[in-house]
């Protein structure tokens, strides 16, 4: 008996906003394991903002997905059948086996993972590549000092609700911004930042700059659009800006900036970056943020949707801002 | 007999464009010099784009002008009466002495400059704050490779002149942006730039694409606007901008970005500086600027106005991209 393996596909490209008719659900037999492999069932598949830009036939910072190909994703799961000397039955590993029931690897790019200190599921979010993306853009590019002030937008999602965590244990005064009132209170109540502006209350500018009365030092900025413009305005001079998503741009036009000419006379730096060209200090980070969540220092929540067949909405939700926290889809 | 000082104060602050009625020219007797002080004869004004800055009642860099003070720029002149161990009379200094006939001062912020190796009007650009602006924003941000790309705008200009030869000293290939024919052949065929893009012929992104086949890794951003917006769209990933200048914005309305996203795709580092703000860098780019200049191996071009009176229009034009080179206003 052949075992199948459900897979979804890019089946077409989304002109403007992202519809289920861009995914096709299909299954294909499982092909025997090759000499040095072995086979994972993936457990846990991570949503995340980046999967939309692959699906464009665009310059970026990935290679574009062709049509027909399974869409890409980080997973974790259990190796279930191994020819691979490190990988044994049994273990617990994390990585992109993408949108599918199961994937098999010769171990590049794959980590076994230890359940035993934080769930499984965590190592999709606050312990994964979400957790590591907030770790660099504050440590490395905002770099903020004690009693500075670090905003973040979509500060309830699996990154934001990370930097502003780690910009309060730094010292800093964390202002998130988030859409809704019950995203808000968790944002302050929940996560502990100092204030949470919400962008659908239809006062960006002004609730920003009365949660921001002294200024604007960091800007750890997920979505670009209104709330980058409103950030901009507030920055102090010598301002650092990481840029780590434009998701108000992914799906569909491009979202201008403003007022450019604020980099220059407040003298600020802006970076783009992407996480996984700074692999080097993934375990650095990974070994801070494992024990943070171990010890309760960094708390964290996700939005679990059951079957692998929902995932198509769960990232058409996600870009919508229809998640409260971390989107994960639960396939098995 | 009391001597006169002719000067030039801010009248009223510009709404839009700026106009001859924003400036007044008046007389007033100089007052004695106090011990420690000594006088100078100013000789040429420099005229640059921040003054337009200046002007606005806006929160920036500088503090702003209050309507009646005497406009700001730097100088070079001649001591001629001291109170002062350092400086002695026949002294050729640079300093920020403004639009008039005379200033005086303690010393601070003035040096003294020899006209031996480069003529006076020269430290007001080459060997002057426009040359360092230059070497600081090309060495200390875009930090080029050999064989890279650098677009620099306002092309022929003071600051941009510089850039693109210093560029092509360090082995990249320098591409500029600049208005008309005369402006685009004198930066090919004096200054030795690779290629110059004419932005009034009203095909810009091509032009530049055409000029720019392996891409942009560098840029130094005079002007904002189109051509940034251009610039942007050819940027190689891990490509840094300098931000010197936004001109297209200072007179009149803010210009957007079109398409910030880039700066994640890219991966870009864009900062914004002050080169006044990095004054512990002047003398080593100063001593580099002189004797490049003095060897023949930068060249630069003047824009000389003759007569105080005509210091507003001289701004006046080269907001509006009128001037050909270092624009300078002769005094005396």
């Amino acid at each position: 008996m052949t075992q199948m393996n459900r897979r979804i596909l890019l089946a077409s490209r989304p002109q403007g906003p992202l519809s289920p008719e861009n995914f096709k659900l299909e299954q294909a037999p499982l092909a025997a394991l090759a000499e040095g492999q072995f086979r994972v069932r993936n457990l846990y598949l991570s949503i995340d903002p980046y999967m939309r830009g692959r699906m464009n036939d665009a310059k970026s910072y990935a290679e574009p997905l062709a049509i027909g190909d399974v869409m890409v994703g980080g997973t974790v799961g259990e190796v279930v059948e191994s020819k691979h000397r490190a990988f044994a039955v049994g273990d617990k590993v994390t990585g992109m086996f993408g949108w599918q029931d199961y994937g098999s690897s010769d171990g590049t790019g794959v980590r076994k993972i230890d359940d035993s200190r934080v769930p499984l599921s965590a190592y999709l979010g606050v312990a994964g590549m979400p957790g590591v993306t907030a770790w660099y853009g504050l440590n490395k590019i905002i770099a903020p000092r004690a009693a500075e002030t670090v905003v973040v937008s979509a500060a309830s999602g699996a990154v934001g609700s990370v930097v502003g965590q780690l910009a309060k244990l730094a010292g800093c005064r964390a202002v998130g911004i988030a859409g809704g009132p019950d995203k808000c209170r968790y944002v302050v109540e929940e996560l502990g930042f100092d204030a949470c502006v919400d962008y659908k209350a239809g006062n960006l500018f002004n609730d920003l700059k009365a949660a921001t009365p002294n200024g604007v030092d960091g800007c750890f900025e997920n979505v670009g659009g209104e709330g980058l413009d409103a950030t901009l305005a507030r920055m102090n001079p010598f301002g650092r800006i990481a840029v780590c998503g434009m998701i108000a741009g992914y799906d569909g036009q491009p979202v201008p900036l403003k007022q450019p000419s604020i980099i220059l006379t407040m003298r600020l730096l802006v970076q783009g970056f992407i996480v996984t060209e700074h692999l080097d200090l993934w375990p650095e980070a990974l070994g801070t943020l494992t024990t943070l969540v171990s010890q309760k220092k960094l708390r964290y929540r996700e939005s679990i949707v059951d079957g692998l067949e929902h995932a198509p909405d769960a990232l058409i939700g996600l870009l919508q801002g229809k998640n409260f926290g971390k989107q994960i889809v639960k396939i098995a």
